[in-house]
């Protein structure tokens, strides 16, 4: 059994000591040293440089160093013939929900309108809460948890995604359903998976649909949002602000305008960061499972594209 | 029965209202156009002139205005043999814990050092997450909600009270136990009533015993905080930074040195506000509660201050 890690770029190091403590006998092979690319059944990719997994004639799985698979699915050149596992990590849950809940609270308690009057000295205690309706675009595992967790903080939340969903308990809406949505809420947090449906979806149109004053949350992928869009939405007071994790092009480019947009909130892509100590058996797991033909397990449908 | 209400600089024309449309034949005098003092039987109070209260002869019943009744019995000439009460109102306790919430997490996701970075176009995704053991001082109404919420968000947390408590599900400390729980703990969210045990807590001595880099939130009152020790504390290290809504005097002076320190976020005492909607008939309540003899709601024990 060799396995390939392929994430340019990532120091990689804790993922081959914890494949290492799980199992001494796997070979771990590391982009770009690849000594024997026939021997590499298994392969885990982030950011892979597109078209290079033809040169792995023995390829059995292809696994998502993370949640998302886009990444895997945005290259023309993969087996389609393979299965796409991701990682399903409850630890990717916790911070998630932590970093939206803070992004969220800020908005509603107005922490930048304090911060800004602390540096000026003014003492106003008036108007000391934003009333918050919250929209969570995208309800799986994370979406469901930031959902489940606003709700016992006391906040309206509406939820929004592809299909119809059963067994929930908080008003959702769907498909062509989106503009009723965005007339519930005033703030939008978007953890939808990035699919050729979802490309783009936050763009000026949108953003013309919410309420005035609607504030943005992206914490899924850079290429749902429009960024030049963003900007017209906050010039026209569609939007009043954002707070954001991810961006087209990762790290920011230090001449792009966000930096300097005072509505905007910028963090490095942190919101929640694969834990090598929970995805790594979930890996190991599923090569076993492949050996004995047994099914998968987060095996992703690379028509949905989740 | 005549009310009268005694909160110096604060507009209480919602309480007048909100008093008419539950009972339109109380008649309310408000400090200081008060016509009758024979007649007033009740007094609501919110920072008083001090001795104020002799003016009344047959004063029957004395109600704070919020959940606190510090500012009531710091005044040496209150009639020790009246009732107090305090209001108790469920929706003081939604943002008061969103308040203390959004503290913690902008603490332990690190928000200001991604504010810093983004004004400098900094991409640094390295530690996402300060490990965070949560301290709360004062298990009451308020504080047990807090930790209850922080608990779901993931959050060890540990309670530090006066007396001895069952049926919790969290660890406790109490009385002389301080110094162990503080070796528990890097953020300490202060909740305690204001007492003459409490008052002055927060002083350089309890910070240096803190473990260092402990951050501080306090949405008590200010006279629980030593202010120049918090800045003392903050120089050598043993407290990383502060969350203040509270402080020895409101409105914090334009000289006061907090408005400045970069560790220091400040908010207006706007982290819970009484509603008069919920307020206004618990102290009808306990007016009629008087007339009739029956126990009071929410009164509080004069000994222990609160």
């Amino acid at each position: 059994m060799s396995i390939a890690i392929i994430s340019p770029g990532r120091d990689v190091s804790f993922w081959i000591k914890t494949f290492n403590e799980a199992d001494p006998d796997i070979d771990i092979q590391v982009f770009p040293d690849i000594r024997d690319k026939d021997s590499v059944e298994l392969v885990i990719l982030w950011q892979h440089p597109k078209g290079i997994l033809k040169e792995f004639p023995n390829l059995k799985l292809i696994c998502s160093m993370g949640a998302g698979v886009d990444h895997i699915l945005s290259d023309p050149e993969i087996p389609r013939s393979l299965p796409i596992t991701r990682i399903v990590d409850p630890g990717l849950t916790i911070p998630m929900t932590n970093y939206v809940v803070m992004a969220v609270l800020n908005f509603h308690r107005q922490l930048y309108r304090y911060q800004s009057n602390q540096r000026k000295k003014i003492w106003d205690m008036s108007n000391p809460e934003l009333k918050v309706n919250v929209g969570v675009m995208g309800v799986g595992a994370l979406g469901s948890d930031v959902i489940e967790k606003l709700k016992i903080l006391g906040f309206s939340v509406f939820g929004f995604g592809n299909s119809p969903k059963s067994n929930i308990d908080f008003p959702y809406f769907y498909g062509d359903e989106l503009t009723q949505f965005l007339s519930k809420v005033n703030l939008i947090i978007c953890m939808l998976p990035l699919t050729p449906k979802t490309e783009n979806i936050l763009n000026l149109d949108f953003f013309r649909k919410c309420n005035k004053g609607t504030y943005i949350i992206n914490v899924a992928r850079g290429n749902h949002l429009v960024e030049e869009d963003l900007l017209t939405a906050i010039d026209e007071g569609h939007v009043s602000g954002a707070f954001l994790d991810v961006y087209r092009k990762e790290p920011l480019p230090v001449d792009h305008p966000f930096w300097n947009v005072e509505e905007i909130t910028l963090t490095p892509h942190i919101a929640s960061v694969t834990n090598p100590g929970s995805a790594i058996p979930q890996i190991i797991e599923n090569y076993k499972r492949l050996k004995s033909n047994t099914p998968l397990m987060n095996q992703i449908n690379p028509i949905l594209g989740y």
